[in-house]
């Protein structure tokens, strides 16, 4: 049986590994916070996964350890900020809060940020809004990496574009994060370095023709990741990847015009306050009625209930709080390397 | 070849037949320009193909004819409004139109309208906003219909819950309209009605089978509509289905929850200055650059250019309008008995 780790002792070591780095340390908490909240959730591509790579850029000056971002402008309900690529994390959880601050004045509150570092998993600011009653917006594209085609394209052009939406409900809060393309760097990854092919056909060949195989992603000219929708509905994903761009590079005034060549987000999140709207009650009187209609949905025999965006998240999470988390395989070997460099003693498995 | 109709002559038609039945002749001249709008684009399941439906309605009282929305709540950026069942067509305009007369305070202003009538065709009202330089968001779904299923189910539960979202570019403006299923309503109906399976398996039959026959819609019990992403990624559409439900019905307060039997809306947009946020030669920067790049795009051998979101319905619409407008076959024939209810001739063709 695979190690287990107490998720506090795993945000302790994270956040000492990048405070080892100059990164001040209640910032750093923010980041093994969130890092490890998307472990707890099993969004384990997106959680301490990250971590090496951050260290990385954090001690190559590719991510700023200190400060604040730059206002590029502010208009109360409308902030943008220049992130300086300090830690992705921490600018999007300090936007969060930002936005969650003034809320209450404007109704929404929109933060969008040019020049963030990356900002791993959307699905785990989420809570922190939907805790306090609010919906939340949290959308980021890399204007550095290209890898899902435009529909009819085979040519690897922006990123999978996540796009996260979270609401309170009369029970749980719905946790949706999903993205623009058919799946996500990450996954595919991990299928590749284990020399697998995918689950579906979520890839298109530079012939143009649909493929599970992440070998075509290395040919010359290269393949790509589709769309949302695939060969024959890709024109959906494709709209909501133009959608998220224009979201984030173009609202923030920063993207692919630049060419910027370090990894590095443009991000859009909104705060909503549904008092400002129809109510809170009512917010969650609806909300809670469809989650309740949802998982009560016929099913085929056989088939598993309808599980809501989050259910399978949240369920992760309780059990690894009481049972422990347990990490991807390759993870903690990857920051035992950082671990001796900032003098730090990795946590113990739980005996 | 069919009837060419200009479209002016259209507008007017249509505007008469609405005026005819006691709404306001400003106001039924809006609802002939965004019907006819739809279309000169060629969305011709949601333009005057719906004129018919209304027409009913607004006779038989559920559309209310005149009169302004109650204001549910107003805090400058975000407004909520009853719609008290009035045109939809006409109440998403007015509040495209109040959202723009406001953003220059705000940044964003958001409107959420319950008990909207049904809103045709949302891409036709992105230009409104888009021609004055913003970005706008446009979505609803109808809490009286049910028809896309949950992923892992094939109950008919929600509607197929559309989005728009338009943009200007340096060129071109980007108009998004996508819906949160693998189809429509109005495409899927069509196809039904001609006797022909849809092109691809986009329903769900009542065993959990994906399916291209409209035939399964009306078994005992009936399939459903998949969401957008299918068999293999319809936790997606799932998703982007929930996100606007809760948008929609949830901040607006009336939905499901109320089991409202009157075709209808619950309605979220949002105007987007971007002098707000970067600037708005920044949007166009950036949104410029990536139009662009996906033009260019390399694509199989033989294979078409990509297109834009909003190319297709715009070069259509040039062209409607410099050779009239051919309509779909069924339409004017619909149209014909409100002509006679309301002594208005209808147009004639082209020569």
């Amino acid at each position: 049986m695979a190690d287990r780790y107490d998720a506090s002792a795993l945000i302790a070591y994270c956040a000492d590994l990048f405070a080892g780095l100059g990164m001040p340390a209640p910032r750093a908490k923010v980041v093994g916070e969130l890092l490890v909240e998307a472990d707890l959730m099993g969004h384990d591509t997106h959680g301490l996964a990250q971590a090496p790579g951050y260290l990385g850029d954090l001690e190559a000056g590719r991510m700023a350890a200190d400060g604040d971002p730059d206002i590029v402008a502010d208009r109360g309900g409308v902030l943008t900020w220049d992130g300086r690529y300090l830690s992705g994390v921490w600018l999007v959880a300090h936007a969060i809060e930002t936005a969650m601050g003034r809320v209450a004045d404007h109704g929404t509150v929109s933060v969008s940020i040019r020049r963030s570092h990356h900002i791993a998993c959307l699905a785990a600011f989420l809570p922190l809004a939907t805790e306090r009653g609010y919906a939340v917006l949290l959308t980021c594209s890399d204007p550095s990496v290209k890898a899902v085609a435009p529909y009819g394209s085979y040519q690897p052009t922006f990123t999978p574009d996540p796009l996260a939406f979270g609401f309170p409900t009369s029970g749980d809060p719905v946790l949706i994060d999903i993205s623009a393309s058919a799946t996500t760097m990450g996954l595919a990854g991990r299928f590749d370095a284990a020399g697998e092919r995918l689950p579906g056909p979520w890839l298109i060949d530079n012939r143009g023709r649909p493929s599970d195989d992440p070998a075509v992603l290395k040919t010359d000219p290269p393949g790509a990741f589709q769309p949302l929708g695939g060969a024959d509905r890709g024109h959906k994903g494709f709209g909501l990847a133009l959608m998220i761009e224009a979201l984030t590079s173009g609202l923030c005034g920063h993207g692919r015009a630049e060419a910027p060549t370090q990894w590095g987000a443009s991000v859009f999140l909104q705060i909503i306050d549904p008092a400002a709207f129809g109510g809170g009650d009512a917010l969650r009187r609806e909300t809670g009625h469809l989650a309740d209609v949802c998982r009560a949905a016929a099913v085929p025999d056989g088939g598993p209930p309808v599980r809501m965006p989050g259910d399978g998240a949240l369920a992760r999470k309780r059990a690894a709080l009481e049972n422990g988390v347990e990490l991807y395989p390759t993870i903690m070997g990857a920051l035992q390397p950082w671990a001796e460099k900032a003098g730090v003693r990795p946590p113990r498995p739980r005996a």
